[in-house]
């Protein structure tokens, strides 16, 4: 359902004050039409009291369903308001799968009971996924029906594909008896095939496969570009754990790509919309500090020339320019890199051409809007030298913001730190002070 | 293949000073060991001159999907490098999927050349395609053989699914003798059913459908939460002109996401790591102008002071302090509405619950930070009243900027301009004149 729909649903439940029964009848209308997507959407979109209460008139069967595709905080925010039983019921028969999504919003002690009432298979499933650190496809791989061993006669597999429902499954993973990995067998290719043969027959051995240990989402990029439907992921010992499916990889890419516009601004993908305030102000304010930190430095440097500021206050006046300019054309480098190392454009072998170029393209932009603004200062303040020594400062500013451009998210990804993340504090600062100390500091030397 | 070994590609190609026979060899080991996507990250991470030496070693037979794969920018420095009989050789048999990807970088005179050798059936779902804007899916539809009259016997389609090769693609789209959209009928079903019914008797009537007019990303999502593997894309009158599978669902996303990353910093997602640097400065120079314009404003309104900073400059050195609590807190809101307008999370129904919210978190904040830095500043100054007017300013600011995090993405949104480009310049102009002028403003009243 487009966009829009959830909001509807938003307006119904918040504006139109429905009685009870109505609302029950309007949710149930809801579950029917709307994906478990759309209704976690829905819930992320109300703000606290509403979402326990329209939570409290899902029905019980797609409620687990729904749980899974909010957001961590906005599931937690759910979760927590559930008494032990509520928990238990909603849990009851739950796979594997759905429990390692969910394992960080469930508190320990209800962890522990539901394990205890997990089925065998379910729960060897699980405890295998904790083998693996939360950032290995082996941890949120998942466990398709479609393995067989491949000694099956083919009539067998036939009966088993009719049955199962399993999505994005158009192979059947062939293992031996110790269930290691063997091979794939195309779905297509069994039509016509002689039912009495051994499925090993028509197996394809090189079929693409997942190391359990390889990160999370560069196995989600392999899955798209092999254009299977999904890739098996297999131990170091051969041994076949389970798959990722496109479907999957769709899902935890996006989740990637929310995380990455998220952080350049110091917030977690999971920041829930309507999450408690004081929650989100102690998350917050933590950036706000680090900032806080890298601004004081700046007015540090500023302060060695309040005798320069006083005697010349159009100084004062223009610091603005200085640093925008800065930090606007250090940004503009500063993401193009973030997303070369994402995408691993970037290696020593090409970060020189490239400290070229963008210090060409800084030289072009740095000339021609330090004419621009060194024009209208002139002008402003009717006074030349004023103008030549903020345009000397743009320049000088903006060939900076293209080296820390591309040398700070550099060394950060070096340094394991998610430029993306911080990146453009360390970047502004740096453009701020020098940008601030060229400027004034040439104002001390050519107008004084 | 994971990020570093196309990084390791680079290493070779631009460190290690191959003599061409070598780095033919190279290259040819490369083709066979990484897919096409890989290749195109290698030509993207090359500057210009060893990215097209590069592009002339690679086998003939893969170029095509290689420059499928790479950005709309590079792409097109490889095109422009090629002589009409080099894209006409390398466009031959082209299907309409890729020449519909490819379109934007072909220069027209080359694309007539091009459709008067296509194919009939390619040429007219190319023209199809072109019946569509390219926000909509019918624009993006793939055209899959898996198309059959539901009068078909069931022998017969199983026979074009035994060689069919097409990727996520487990169910037979059904149509009738007009070409209009009946159903599908699921591979798995096919199994064990009698060869001569026709496969009309097991069509599943009800599966999901896309309008051809739907936005393409909105499509995507549609795919990916359906659990099925493509959708069929259908035209208003009922036509089935072709289908979006999870596959190409799962790069519209990626794309998707890449270009919210970079509007941030007013850049195009195509933009190029080694675009022509008079290119790329120009692209530039536009957001620096419009940057530019905002800082002189905020200049403006610091001029209004000048008085006033010329008896207690501490006020210009602390200016940017002012500025940078205002400007981070302002993108913490920003960046999780712009979130929440790409979601539909954001409705006029929960805007008011929503702004209460964040007014409340930035009142936590604006009061915590207002006093730790009327403390700093008070001590560093050594002058009480210094710290008080700051603090107000902090806390007023901060306010603010949860204001204008709200509303101006909000508004933004309601007149069709994309707030994750512009949100930021308008956001930062607001906490910059606001938080300039009361903290001016207030130091004019009380400090002298």
């Amino acid at each position: 359902m487009p966009e829009n729909d959830v909001q509807n649903a938003v307006e119904e439940l918040l504006t139109n004050n429905l009685d009870t029964s109505a609302q029950q009848a309007f949710i149930e209308k809801l579950e029917h039409e709307t994906s478990p997507v759309d209704m976690a959407l829905l819930l992320e979109s109300l703000p606290f009291l509403e979402r326990l209460e329209t939570w409290a008139q899902i029905s019980a069967d797609i409620k687990l369903p729904i749980l899974v595709e909010m957001r961590a905080d906005a599931g937690e925010s759910i979760v927590d308001s559930l008494t032990h039983a509520e928990l238990l019921t909603l849990f009851t028969d739950i796979d594997a799968n759905t429990l390692v999504e969910l394992q960080d919003i469930i508190p320990d002690h209800h962890l522990e009971t539901v394990l205890a009432k997990m089925d065998e298979t379910q729960l060897s499933h699980y405890s295998a996924a904790q083998q693996f650190n939360d950032d290995e496809v082996g941890h949120w791989c998942d466990h398709q029906p479609l393995v067989v061993p491949a000694k099956t006669k083919i009539k067998v597999v036939l009966r088993l594909i009719r049955r199962s429902s399993s999505s994005h499954c158009n192979v059947v993973f062939l293992v031996d008896n110790r269930g290691n990995w063997q091979g794939v067998v195309r779905i297509n290719q069994l039509f016509g095939a002689d039912p009495l043969l051994r499925v090993a027959e028509l197996i394809e051995e090189d079929y693409l496969t997942l190391s359990a240990n390889e990160d999370v989402y560069i196995a989600a990029d392999k899955v798209a570009q092999s254009n299977e439907s999904a890739l098996p992921v297999i131990t170091t010992g051969g041994l076949l754990i389970g798959r990722l499916d496109i479907g999957a990889a769709y899902k935890l890419q996006a989740e990637h790509a929310e995380s990455q516009i998220m952080a350049t601004a110091g917030l977690d993908e999971n920041e829930d919309l309507f999450s408690p305030v004081r929650k989100s102000a102690k998350n917050r304010a933590i950036w706000l500090g680090i900032n806080l930190l890298t601004a004081f430095l700046a007015s540090w440097f500023i302060g060695m020339f309040e005798a320069t500021i006083q005697q010349v206050v159009a100084l004062a006046v223009l610091m603005p320019v200085v640093a925008s300019m800065g930090g606007i054309a250090g940004s503009q480098t500063l993401t193009l890199i973030v997303r070369g190392l994402a995408l691993g454009h970037i290696s020593m072998a090409n970060m020189k051409p490239l400290l070229f170029k963008e210090l060409k393209v800084a030289i072009l932009n740095g000339i021609l809007w330090s004419l621009v603004i060194g024009l209208v200062t002139g002008y402003w303040f009717d006074d030349v030298m004023l103008g030549i020594v903020i345009g000397l400062a743009i320049v000088a500013n903006i060939i900076t913001a293209a080296l820390a451009g591309v040398l700070v998210p550099v060394a950060l990804d070096k340094m394991k730190i998610d430029p993306a993340l911080s990146g453009s504090v360390i970047l502004t600062t740096v453009t701020d002070i020098i940008g601030f100390v060229v400027f004034l500091g040439l104002g001390t030397i050519l107008l004084l």
